[in-house]
Parts: C-alpha cells; structure tokens; sequence
C-alpha cells in the first residue's frame, strides 16, 4: 500500500462542496471515482484537509489517498485529470508520503482567502467567483477591525447553527484586509475554523467597510457570543480554500499567480 | 445629441466576437440591443475602438455610442448594465466626451495581453480563459526572440490569410514576455494590428519557448514575408484586449487587480 498527498484545486460553482453527499455532485466523489477507474478493486477513500461548502473554491486543498495497485505519483496525477475531465478539478501536485501522513490531522495551519470586488458594475470574469459588493468600502477600517478577531475567542456569533464542532473556542492566527484597486481580499489562517467562520467574518466586516458597524459593534458582537448578534454572513462565492501547511513541509503552497496569497 | 465613451469588460467565451454578426451573439449587438431598450426610437451604434475576434476577451474596450435621448453618464452605465444581464458585458466607465472623440479614430494605442498557464495539470478556473501549454516554456528566450518583432516591419507571415488591412506594414511598440509562477504573459502595444497578429506572435513564441524555434527562425519568419512561414497560430481563449490609449487622456486603463498590465 502506498500513500499519495494531492494537492488539489476546484472552482466550486458546480459541486455541493467537499464531502459526499448522495443525489448531489462533490469534490471528493469527483475524485474518488476516478481513482476507482485507476484501481477498480480497491476500497477508495479520498481523504480532505477540511471541507468546503457549496460554491467555495480551492486553489490548494489537501488530500490524501492509499491504493493497493502500484503506480507512480506522476500517473496517479495524469490518471485522476483524465478522468475527472468535465469537472473543474484538477491535481496539481501528487506525491508519496509516510503512512503517518494524514491530510486532515497531520495540518498544522489552514489559510483562507476571501474576494471581494468592490464596483459598481457588474462582474463578467468573476461571476461566481467573487463578492460583488457596489458600494465602496473602507479596507483600512476593516483592517483595523478585524484585529479584534484575531487570537483565542468563543466565535459562537460566527459559527453556523449547524457547526458540529465540539467547542466554540478556536485560535485565529491573522487575518488581514488588503486593498487592491477594486478588489479586497481577505486572508484568514488558523489550525482550524468553525462552520461559516470565514463566511461571518467577512459578511461583518463588510458591514464595517460600509460604515455601518464600528470596532466596537464587531467587539460587542464576538463578546455576546450569539449567533443572532452575527452581522452578515457572506456569500460563498467569493471564498477559497488557499493552502495547508504541514509540519512536514515549509507550506503546501501552489505555485503560480493562480494563488493569491 | 450627447456623445459617450464607456469602458468595456468582456468574456469572449460566448460571443463570435466584437462585431455585429447574423446570427450568433456579439458583443457589439449585445450592447446596441440593451442600448435601444434606453433609446427605443433612435438609430443606435456602438462603435468599438477594435474587433475582437470570437472567444477573444477584454478588460478595457473603448466603446462611443450617441444618444438624442438626455441621460447622465451614470445612469447610461448602470441602464446598459440592468439590459446586457444575463452576459458577460460589463460597462465599467460612461462618460460625456466632444463629438470629436471616436473610439476607433482617435485612438492612439492599443495595449493586448496574451496569457499563456504553464502547467501539467489541467485547468480549472481558468478553461477558456488562458492557453493551456503543458511543457514548460522558457519565457527568458521567448522575450529576447520576441525583440525582433518590435519596430516596423512588414507582417505578412503574422495576418490571417482574411486579413483587411490595406498593408501589412505595421509598427509594433513593444513586447513583454513576462513569467509570473505558472503563468506567461504577453505583452504587446501598438497603434493598430493586423488580423490574428497577436495570436501569431504568440503562438511562434511559443515555439521559441519550447526550444523549437530560435531567435533566427523567428527572424527568417519575419523576413519571408509569408503566411506558410508561420510557426503556429495560438487559439483565441488567451487574448485580451487590454486598453486603449488616447491623446485627450493618459490611459483609458481599467482599475484594479483585474487588470492584468
């Protein structure tokens, strides 16, 4: 048995998210029926370094996978593309890995990226694939802002009522709101994230970018610890799973512009 | 009769191309048909800076049309945006400009980039908006061959047999080829092109890039004066109009990260 770690990029607009769900197509059933075509007689499973809901995209999800059959990393790579030809999946790395690698345990940081475009006019290129917002925003207002939400907090306000994490306490390690010309990107790493955490973060600060909310309103929010007191939840258009980083590894990185961290 | 300049984004994917055609959808009658739904009695053209061939994108079109009608700048952006829904159109700049202004006429150059993903893996977001050469490509030989196609010259070997324009002879400004991670970009500016003249150059400095060409054959190529010389012609899913440059202004360039100069 050998064990293969996938880096692996989607646009999320056709799939129901990461996980498997019966009667609606996934990223994960996307490819674990073309490693079935690979290897026909294995129990196939493809592992994730965490889900991503409907519509959100990947430029560096993480994936593991162990198969019986001998084959190379390289035709593992080459395999799964052909035969996931119609979807917008695509494997952009593949490699051998110990078995003690574990896509979903072994991930020491998870970075997130979330695009806002930020103008009045409609969106051609990036339909699907952003957040339009028309009215201008204030980044260095939601900035500043954000820096409320980074470190150890009970994020109860900005988790799903569905979130089936044990504990709301989570750890953000940054997050940072970058102007750049009419798009804004917000970038958020952690070990891990709540359901809709991302999500929440974004359709709040947003609120502050319009001048709707102040820091204090966002403080006051994360403090009440309630959902109701949440701002906005964004959109799922406009976020992507970025990259993983691995003790084994610097990071887990894709390489090229098509990464916009 | 007010005239107005609008600055155009395009996804060429659905469209034949810029010019009105029997037929199949253009961007051209995409915009005069939202037009005349704002000005149902008047005589409506919308005149493009440069035709687009089919599947050839752009960031910043320029675009003159002129109305009996009295309506502000900004009410003409957002009408033209509520009518072209459903395609990927986008007006992002309307502007009064004097009747003198014509957006073929009075331009004074055209910028086009090509963008070419270097990578094995398929492609995902980017499917029909870049072209997908899988070999690695050496963009430092690609820039230095690339130099013998800036200045006059006669470009016979690099217009498309159907090409209109009276001579070949044409002057091209410069040309960038640029590597950003995984991704090649082309950049070229002059007063006007020929017929599939970028796709031309880009598809021959692709041979370069491979290490098929050299420097040499490029300039053979140039020389003969032939369309049988061409090396190869690149496909449409990488070009984009970028921008247009004109006296009465420093650039008529789009904002932000979406645009890719």
């Amino acid at each position: 048995m050998q064990r293969f770690r996938l880096l692996v990029e989607y646009d999320g607009r056709p799939f129901s998210g990461w996980q498997r769900q019966a009667g609606t197509p996934s990223v994960q059933e996307t490819l674990e029926e073309a490693a079935r075509k690979i290897a026909p007689h294995e129990r196939i499973v493809v592992h994730g370094s965490g889900r991503t809901d409907a519509g959100v995209h990947a430029r560096g999800q993480v994936a593991h996978i162990d198969l019986e059959r001998e084959i190379s990393a390289d035709n593992l790579q080459g395999a799964l593309n052909y035969h996931t030809k119609g979807w917008p999946v695509s494997v952009l790395k593949s490699e051998v890995v110990p078995d003690s690698f574990h896509a979903r345990f072994s991930a020491k940081k998870r970075h997130y990226i979330y695009r806002i475009i930020n103008r009045r006019a409609r969106l051609t290129f990036d339909k699907g694939l952003a957040w339009h917002v028309k009215t201008p925003l204030d980044a260095d207002a939601m900035q500043d802002a954000a820096q409320v939400l980074v470190g150890q907090h009970d994020f109860t306000t900005f988790r799903h009522i569905h979130c089936q994490a044990k504990s709301p306490v989570k750890t953000v390690d940054y997050i940072h709101v970058e102007r750049q010309g009419d798009e804004l990107l917000v970038k958020v790493g952690a070990l891990s994230f709540l359901h809709h955490q991302i999500r929440s973060f974004t359709g709040t600060l947003q609120l502050v970018g319009l001048g709707k909310w102040t820091k204090a309103d966002l403080k006051a929010a994360l403090e009440a610890r309630d959902r109701t007191a949440l701002g906005l939840n964004a959109p799922s258009d406009g976020l992507y799973f970025d990259r993983v980083e691995y003790d084994c590894d610097q990071a887990a990185a894709p390489t090229g512009p098509t990464s916009m961290a």
